[in-house]
């Protein structure tokens, strides 16, 4: 997905809000959204709103000196999760769609994302998800591929945000005890907003059950050009990719066909966006799309 | 009051919605935020929020050559106004204390504005403001200056929207008929935004029951620097002066004391610079505040 104009704005809000979350002093918040303000007007127009971000991103990281500036927040999102974790499993096990409840989850985690939405209740947003329409909803595509796949096959699930790792860990061990499918989980390969990385996974018990890789660049979504090569290698290879979150669908929404995307859709643009694969997307749907 | 940092993003929001209500294309629009987000960088830090959306509407009018982008969201906002006035009197009529019925409508009317808060329920606001305790209360300061007022002594009512100029109209009329104290009322000398100008405020029959003067600027709030000699020295020499809206309270803030400032609290920034006054002022807190 191309950036839209209306993302402009959001970049500047989200710009000011990471240096706070740094700890920056008024005149490094200044000089953040001074160097903001000018790589806005240089960016070129074919850029993801991921590619855009990433940037963003790096300018608080380098102004600020923080290399983690949601360290705390993260740290605090899977420990809060964690606390939920045990209620996950049950309500997947009392299911009569145990697939269908595993993906509701992993959508409502989708929830913790301190770049277009800071506040949430997150139980209140389970029991919301739960009940909800689909806006966009491949659920049948998705049961059909994961059906076709042989057993042993990896799925490959391109993460999100920390947090939300505690909800797709639910749905990974959907994927394996139902269908015999085992999950590679990917994460970034340094911080970028609140983003998952390798230590964030590992908290969320993640290797536990599954295999979890980075993608070996630390920019927001999955921007496959700076990306490594051993990961472009298993994504180009992967019979069925889930991609979590609204900057995976930014990046990725024009690059292979067949993915399938999970997340709310948290602002304007990208229920827009969305628009021509649902009848209506309102912010606040959730989404279960294929491009 | 200077501008804060929060401010930046709102002006790159303002200025792309600005730029749709004067129906720019894509490429106007483009054009706009990029000229907009060069400006942001050049304004220098002692400028005051209108001060920075002058030049940034100013940059909307030039690139997509609409002199007046708002034209038809004035006219609407005063015919929807008009509706009401009836029943904006009848409240008065009905008030044991006119002068607090007529305070808290002009300051309801004060939602009128396309800038912070472009979606309001007019008479819903009417009727929250008329329970909502004051988040700053000058009221009685208010009144021992109008009672200390010789009669026939012009107040100086310094309008904001249009629109807001009929709720404005009742209070126009209760200090004349309460307090015999006829009213001068500024409005803009040009477009800007949703501000009232002569013609929205003749709309409005404001020149039935007042003076209706402009102040030779086409800026928001009252930027004196850009006003006309012959509005600055009815500015210095008006006795008691109110002051409506956002914009004239950034403008004038630290400008001269005594000034009463009637208005919505509409954004967390304004909110916070006015909290040394008031013990809390929320987002949405009316306020009658003299600096």
């Amino acid at each position: 997905m191309k950036v839209y104009l209306d993302c402009y704005p959001c970049f500047v809000r989200q710009a000011l809000e990471a240096a706070r979350y740094a700890g920056a002093t008024e005149a490094q918040q200044r000089q953040t959204l001074d160097e903001v303000l000018g790589l806005l007007r240089r960016a070129a127009e074919g850029l993801t709103p991921p590619e855009i971000g990433d940037r963003v991103h790096r300018v608080v990281r380098r102004v600020t000196g923080a290399q983690d500036p949601y360290r705390a927040q993260k740290a605090a999102a899977t420990r809060e999760a964690l606390a939920l974790y045990p209620r996950l499993v049950e309500l997947v096990a009392a299911s009569g769609d145990p697939l269908d409840t595993a993906l509701r989850l992993s959508i409502a985690g989708n929830i913790i994302d301190l770049g277009p939405a800071p506040q949430y209740e997150l139980w209140a947003v389970v029991e919301r998800v739960r009940a909800q329409a689909f806006a966009v909803d491949a659920r049948d595509a998705l049961r059909a591929a994961l059906d076709a796949l042989p057993k042993g096959e990896r799925v490959l699930l391109l993460g999100d945000n920390a947090g939300e790792t505690v909800f797709d860990r639910v749905l990974v061990e959907v994927l394996w005890e139902r269908y015999g499918l085992p999950t590679t989980y990917v994460v970034k390969g340094g911080p970028s907003l609140n983003d998952a990385t390798l230590e964030d996974a590992r908290d969320a018990g993640l290797h536990q059950v599954c295999t979890v890789i980075d993608n070996g660049a630390d920019g927001p979504g999955t921007i496959l050009a700076r990306c490594e090569p051993r990961f472009q290698r298993v994504f180009d290879a992967a019979p069925l990719i889930l991609a979590k979150g609204q900057a995976n669908y930014e990046c990725l929404s024009d690059q292979r066909r067949g993915v399938f995307f999970l997340l709310q859709a948290k602002c304007p643009v990208i229920a827009a966006d969305l628009c021509d694969l649902g009848s209506d997307v309102p912010t606040g749907g959730i989404v279960l799309a294929q491009r």
